[in-house]
């Protein structure tokens, strides 16, 4: 064991030797995490953190399953994917078997980004074309290609690249179509389809639609039900095909459906579907999965894709492990009813607080943060272990932190508190 | 225990579920391995194979300190770089303390392509330029920008981007100039200083030079030594920085130095570094290296770097536990022994078998591949735990296969055997 530092020596290391563009939580005062189990996080001094974000850490923090299947691949064999190996077929197999039928070729890689950048490649050998339209306000990961279509990015950076088209976000809540609107899914795809048209005119062409199936950077957001049905055909007209980011919200997190694509109902099914975040529990794993037809196309290019760590045994029984835990605790189900818990709170919150500002929780030993364009959206995706009783407990919390505020602040900007 | 396949069945699954652009080694005839340790793997019957190959498996095939490593860490905490921990500082300050003193600041991510990646995004932040010099055959990643940035893949894709430019291999065996010119380095860098000019000519900027310090697809070459130095100079002057691809090669490798551009000479530093493959000993881990000056260009555009997974607890972990290794079994010393022994029988065997053609070794459990671009070169970059006598039981096997081709097939091009 390497002797720990204090939090002050760790901190002064960090801003010497790491590139200041990696920021911490709470920079002014960050917090030193040692320790984690479950939906609890505890620091240097043994203090306990609710840990309300870690959507990475998705069954829970060390998982005594997730931590046994990777030690005992570790200690068999972790090489490439260019020898056969059972972990892999499996695990595909079992992600073949919650998935639509139609998407069943699978890669693995081992980050979102690196996904995401995948299925980009994908779209643009499969359509011969170039363009993509990405949702405003999204974020698809941290590559050059990725950047160029995450507007949360590329607004601060290099600017709008030629072939990229920004679709307003299908926000009824905030956005141009509200819940007051007779028909926001068909109006928010006429958005698209105006798009589609501008772009054919000045001679370009749709290789995909990109965008996550529930917005996240964008806010937090839920699109109404028949939205990316109708965003489907136009682009499908175009020749494009669809890319449903699921990295962040996937994997049984929405509770009734394993994937939050499915929110749009069941005749709804992506050309591409990228996964990462939760799906390793915290180890780096991703996946793309596609038509039989995309991987074809892409493999008739004649050029093999090969990813050093991808798709390797150790990933693979992570991955595995992952699935079991969350079928064998039920994660799906409990999260449906924790989160009809919290929506019910939060919605006797919002009736009670009708001001909300800016909320720092740390002081509450509350790991909690804030997302969207305003950054005026409070964000939970803690791990799926959470309970009812973390749910009180956060929204007590909030309600006192709110209480206190709404003394000294009187009047500010109405502000949404989500969940997902 | 999930149940063991046959051979075939997941074979035949594997090219149901897998993308076909993923290859398999020897395609034809497939290998299983359940198993592996130091430097050898073992198939579902329990042969023995010797692993010359794998370069990623640094240490040697499930080392039980980087297992112990990894599990130790796993039951504790994995998490993302946002909150403060001491694995993180620990790695990077152990990494700094191998690389010359101007190579201070670190950024940790997931392979060595989003290394790469972030690079190249670095490189022109810091300039404000965009075009990249390459050399020949070179590849550096799966990603769509590094595509780019590899003729070894965009000669079969989508071509040449207006702002990649290509640069003969030093290659002293097979290239331009050769081991007869009085001055093969020079020779060498004046072609990328040509390069510069007609680039300049058509008002394009150099971002970088961006080189394996041994290119490894090109053929497992071996630059005239000051060919950097005067390349660096060339770059510099046109405003663009020298980015080192050790990802492939670092690491102790070369034997006598941890960086192969260390082979350069002590006064070639390149400006950016970047490492992958063998740091995690299998595991996701790689690295960015930089200077101050570029790590606060890159961070005054005010935009946050996150990976998600990259510099967590486990990866640092097992980072840690590799160099440690290295030291303690005193790896590189080990490496220069066994490198200096196969290199005399190499010689030996030169001397014997003027004519090389294609060789398959792996009826006789030994695993090797070829490379180049004429995949004429065979390449040896075992786990670091080679000992002699696998060298001498690869190099016989090669002499009895190269004996009986000779009878077959009388004249054939000329073959390189490399070590590196």
């Amino acid at each position: 064991m390497r002797a720990q530092r204090s939090r002050q020596e760790t901190l002064a290391l960090r801003r010497q030797l790491i590139g200041s563009s990696c920021k911490l939580f709470y920079s002014n005062d960050p917090v030193k995490i040692v320790k984690a189990r479950g939906q609890y996080m505890y620091d240097e001094n043994g203090r306990q953190y609710l840990d309300c974000i870690n959507n990475v850490a998705h069954v829970g923090h060390c998982h005594p399953d997730i931590v046994r299947a990777a030690h005992e691949q570790n200690q068999l064999l972790n090489t490439n994917s260019r020898y056969l190996h059972d972990n892999l077929i499996d695990y595909a197999e079992r992600l073949s078997g919650k998935l639509p039928e139609k998407l069943c070729t699978f890669y693995f890689l081992n980050s979102g980004s690196e996904a995401n950048d995948l299925a980009l490649r994908m779209a643009r050998h499969f359509t011969k074309h170039e363009d993509v339209i990405v949702l405003d306000h999204a974020y698809h990961g941290h590559l050059t290609s990725l950047i160029d279509i995450s507007p949360y990015k590329f607004r601060n950076l290099e600017g709008q690249k030629e072939w990229v088209h920004v679709a307003p976000v299908p926000d009824t809540y905030r956005g141009l179509y509200r819940e007051d609107h007779e028909d926001p899914a068909t109006a928010y795809a006429d958005e698209v389809k105006n798009i589609i048209k501008q772009a054919h005119k000045k001679g370009r062409k749709i290789a995909a639609f990109f965008a996550e199936s529930l917005p996240s950077v964008g806010g937090q957001i839920i699109p109404p039900e028949g939205y990316f049905q109708k965003v489907a055909e136009y682009v499908h007209k175009a020749g494009g095909v669809f890319v449903a980011d699921e990295i962040q919200v996937g994997f049984g997190r929405v509770g009734k459906h394993f994937w939050a694509f499915q929110l749009q109902g069941e005749d709804f099914i992506p050309d591409i579907v990228t996964m990462g975040k939760p799906i390793g529990n915290g180890h780096p794993i991703a996946c793309v999965a596609t038509t039989k037809e995309i991987a074809e196309a892409f493999a008739a290019t004649g050029v093999e894709y090969f990813n050093t760590f991808g798709g390797n045994p150790v990933s693979c029984a992570i991955g595995l492990a992952v699935l079991d835990v969350i079928e064998k605790e039920q994660l799906q189900v409990h999260a449906t009813e924790v989160g009809n818990f919290l929506m019910k709170l939060l919605q006797e919150q919002k009736l009670k607080h009708p001001i909300i500002g800016d909320v720092r929780l740390k002081e509450e030993y509350i790991l909690l943060s804030t997302d969207g364009p305003g950054r005026n959206v409070l964000k939970f995706k803690p791990p799926m272990c959470f309970t009812v009783e973390d749910a009180k407990f956060v929204v007590d919390t909030v309600d006192k932190l709110l209480t206190d505020m709404e003394k000294d602040h009187p009047s500010q900007e109405k502000t949404s508190t989500g969940s997902s």
